[in-house]
């Protein structure tokens, strides 16, 4: 129980530690916050370092840096690589924040802040597992760390930089901790992510601004215009439209679907929580369903012509929006990606002219349950948490995991710990204490039965 | 001529002085531009002062002040009150602008800068045309002057302001140039004016921004449920499909739509103006129809979710849409407004909340071509141009013109000297010097056709 005794002694500092690591603002969306990219991944180097790593270094990318770190014990043990990411989501609507976003305090028994689950939060708990072990002499295999600064923007620099450095990075598995759990007391593992495919599209109608009046009804309008084509991707039953996106679906058996509808879910918490009468999606299918094992098309921004106070009578020029897919087992997002293109083009009419542009993407992950470093993590979790975990197919997509199978062929353990109502990505992002503390104790299990 | 000569002798005069009046940045819609709209009003009342009023005020009201003036000649002579406003629109996107909104210049010909023609530009002609008959000696009858600065905001003060002082604004015929011709070689008076209802409306969806990952497909989007009801509510053939919503249209009889398209309209120059390769709107009418007599839905802005740089994964809480819709005779804009929010509440589903809001309106207008004042804008402008001008059902918006006839019983003339390519309300408006001198020529002919 040593381990345990370290972790409780020094739960004071580690905290501190990690309220320093989230007052650094970095958002790696906005350029602005460059030099909070470089500032966050020093740090993060040097604390590493102070943990016990032999080496720690900020190796450059296209992009942010990426901190890599290592305890080579012996080179006949396994290995397992920790993935993180020290890059967060920007904070608007600022306004709605009922702390400040980069400068975290403790209510409630949470962690509020930018970054307090999302992922500082939750690779912190790493930095710290790797620490007792280290001061404990329990580390019981090699440990390599590869913390990046752009997966918020789609990890556009990792994919080369781990080619660059695949012997390196040489591991068993990659272990991460960026999902969620059902619940405290329904500890689960992700072992399904979505990919994504996330499009820019731009309607381009009039040369300029027209006044709504002299053209309005005989010229068409952009946004107008817009409205009608995003509505059309999506029809009355949830299924989108576009020719060819459910090809490659995977469909569950009817005894993969029993299994995966048995999952406890409680609706009414669930609407409660997001203050909702009504959910909303694809016939057919269970809300679980729906963001597990099915696609879906959502806006993420849209905007076009007179945002401003007040009124302004203009049809405006041209109307833009943010469109993402979430992508299932088997489906490409580059094909995706091209299908939406082509279905846009085609369905907009003569008099408009419109642009599409591919933001980023990334391929759907499963991982197998029978996999030795699955069992290892489903026995921490289930000796620290009293229940065995529930294997749980997250909506979310962190499309560099399937691009670790690709380039490193190392499969990954989605060992996360945070709860749905930590609010990431939006205002008052928190994140528990215990789940802080009690994530470092279920790692340092998963390095004991890993190495077993 | 010798009040043809006055004018060449004094046009660069004239065009130094509006230079003056455009460089002031009188933005209604903004704020920030209150202290604007007074220094514009101040310079106005002292330049009617000099053009040789009797006298000029600054009037108050509940929101931009009225410059009024008069010159009374004999009371039992006919008077004339000339309206115009002085504010003008907001300048966005500023960006392409290709010279400054509030420094003028001319180049090729015209006048560029923000209010050079809506209505600076214009009601500057009437105020020179006045110094001209005063400095002449050829004023034939009374002349008032009602210079207002919020008509781009809906003149939501005048109305009162006009109960308020119905005594002192008696007067034959209202005056007004805020209008367009079809072309200098096609004059034409605009006789009919289509009302307007703008509405705002808001979707909520859950309570904060949402991980469009572990969301999405599950919740409805407030982007995507917006899209969907703006879509909704035009149909495929142009129709506009809120119950009621054409009940007190009134349509042309055979005779007139014949009338109505017999004036020239070229659709290539249209189309390549804009450049659009098609134009769009209500199957079964002509162009000129869509705009003249018909009424039109448009969107002016739409916003909502992250509309940054990059990317974001969003599930926004909300969004949002300014709409407005233009009316023709006998369109109630109040009703509509009314029948507009019952129908947007209606179609809305479960999932989402929705809040709509009237921002402003105003009742469509028609000019009977056979009144005195109407047959001496005629003469004057076939003496100026050389053509017998058609009357012109413009499809713009000027709110007060029938709030005009409602509160003081006067019918308004609507003489206005602006070409289609003056861009008002867009980037880059102009206006030319030519219609600028025309104009003057024109009004001082007005006066003696209506005097005799």
């Amino acid at each position: 129980m040593k381990q345990q005794e370290y972790i409780a002694q020094n739960s004071d500092r580690f905290m501190e530690e990690l309220f320093d690591l989230l007052r650094i603002p970095s958002i790696s969306a906005q350029s602005a916050h460059k030099p909070d990219m470089v500032r966050c991944a020093e740090w993060l180097r040097e604390s590493l370092l102070k943990a016990g790593a032999q080496k720690a270094e900020v190796m450059p990318t296209e992009g942010n840096p990426v901190v890599y770190a290592e305890y080579i014990l012996d080179p006949a043990k396994p290995t397992v690589l920790v993935y993180g990411h020290y890059d967060v989501m920007p904070v608007d609507p600022r306004e709605e924040w009922r702390t400040e976003p980069f400068e975290p305090v403790i209510k409630d028994g949470r962690i509020w802040g930018r970054g307090a689950d999302d992922d500082k939060g939750q690779l912190y708990m790493h930095a710290k597992a790797f620490e007792t072990m280290v001061a404990t002499q329990t580390l019981p295999c090699n440990v390599k760390f590869m913390l990046e600064g752009e997966e918020e923007i789609g990890s556009p620099s990792l994919y080369k930089w781990c080619a660059d450095n695949k012997e390196m990075l040489a591991a068993d598995v990659i272990l991460v901790s960026d999902t969620s759990m059902l619940g405290m007391d329904t500890p689960s593992i992700t072992c399904g992510l979505r990919g994504l495919a996330y499009m820019q599209v731009e309607v381009q109608g009039p040369n300029k601004d027209l006044h709504s009046g002299l053209f309005g009804g005989a010229v068409a309008n952009p946004a107008n215009v817009l409205t009608k084509l995003i509505a059309s991707l999506v029809d009355e039953n949830g299924h989108i439209t576009i020719p060819g996106f459910y090809d490659d679906v995977r469909l569950l058996t009817p005894e993969e679907r029993e299994a995966f509808n048995s999952a406890p879910f409680d609706m009414e918490r669930y609407k409660k929580n997001l203050d909702i009468a009504e959910v909303e999606g694809e016939a057919g299918f269970s809300t679980m369903e729906r963001t597990g094992v099915r696609p879906s098309l959502d806006v993420n921004g849209i905007w076009g012509g007179y945002i401003e106070e007040g009124t302004k009578t203009i049809i405006p020029a041209k109307a833009s929006a943010k469109i993402s897919m979430r992508l299932v087992p088997n489906q490409d997002y580059v094909k995706i990606g091209e299908l939406f293109e082509k279905h846009f083009r085609a369905i907009a009419p003569a008099s408009v002219k419109v642009k599409v542009e591919a933001l980023h993407g990334g391929a759907p992950y499963v991982t197998p349950t029978d996999m030795p470093a699955y069992r290892a993590a489903e026995k921490a979790v289930e000796e620290v948490f009293g229940k065995k975990p529930l294997p749980f197919y997250s909506g979310g997509s962190i499309p560099i995991i399937s691009g670790f199978e690709r380039i490193l062929g190392i499969k990954s353990v989605l060992m996360g710990f945070g709860l749905d109502i930590d609010a990431i990505h939006s205002p008052n992002e928190s994140y528990g204490v215990e789940n802080f503390y009690k994530g470092i104790q279920t790692i340092v299990k998963f390095y004991d039965y890993f190495a077993k």
